[in-house]
């Protein structure tokens, strides 16, 4: 006897910019069907601690309209293609989000944003040996601003409820933990 | 001048069960339009970080169409309303998915899951003093099980990217830094 839940049908809902949503038929352990909700986020990310020589770390202040708020994040940015090696992706995000090239990327932690209803993983890198060398390339949709950080002031605002990020306070947190 | 990016308009994209998604018309600061995705998390939620006497901790095992693996997760699950206090849904949730009920429950973080795209929230919660007096009561969705995990392996699992699920990564590194 199979306890699993199975998807039984699954139908394109909305075909977006970065996401599709399908409504996916599910068969429940006891037998009853339902209608779920996935979002497919096509690419994945990734999303970067980035660390000066002084321990302080850049982090992005920007307008976020699906929360209405400024908030405080670690870089980040999504895949090119899905072919894309998320640690190239790092490496570009970095450099156009705040002009640095590292010297050092090593894989932190693998991180699945919202497993219940949606796709979307994002893979955040430690940077080290920064190379503060060029200045911002961002895209026309962005308007952010960058700013170096002490560790114990970032731990300060995740505590506080200021920076509410998933991946921000998840990046944050471990790169403390490892240090 | 105003460089903040503008919403000039909204149409409904998909209206889901837990969700609905907006195609958003946004101006962009150089004056330019763009088509996003808003996906709207009607409720939010809360997520639960047990810990027992001994130290252990209660997560749950489970298997995720969204991402098709099975997780190891902090007990979490939505608010039954928008105007349900997220303390009581941590409460409620513990009980369904543990049969524990937690003499001490105190906010350890404010998560937003995914800023970029989605306006769900995840507000995370300590448990202590538990009482384990209770069965699992769960939906019929749900064929969970759960187990209690030292927090020095589950801080293993993580740094070995067998833990990923933003929420439980966040709060499991927060209750270890707090400690």
């Amino acid at each position: 006897m199979d306890y699993r839940l199975k998807r039984i049908r699954r139908e394109l809902a909305y075909k977006g910019s970065i996401l599709d949503v399908y409504k996916d038929t599910m068969e429940l352990p006891d037998g009853k069907t339902e209608v779920w909700d996935f979002v497919d986020h096509r690419k994945g990310g990734a999303c970067i601690v980035p660390v000066l020589p002084d321990g302080r770390i850049l982090v992005i202040r920007q307008y976020r309209p699906a929360i209405d708020q400024e908030t405080v994040e670690l870089p980040a940015g999504a895949r090119n293609s899905a072919a894309e090696d998320t640690m190239e992706t790092a490496r570009r995000e970095l450099l156009e989000e705040t002009g640095c090239r590292a010297g050092r990327l090593s894989l932190l932690l693998k991180l699945k944003t919202a497993a219940a209803y949606c796709s979307e993983f994002t893979d955040v890198y430690l940077a080290e040996e920064l190379d503060m060398g060029e200045s911002q390339s961002l895209d026309e949709a962005e308007e952010i601003r960058y700013e170096a950080v002490p560790l114990s002031t970032l731990l300060e605002k995740i505590y506080a409820g200021e920076i509410q990020d998933s991946k921000t306070v998840a990046g944050i947190l471990a790169y403390a933990a490892r240090k």
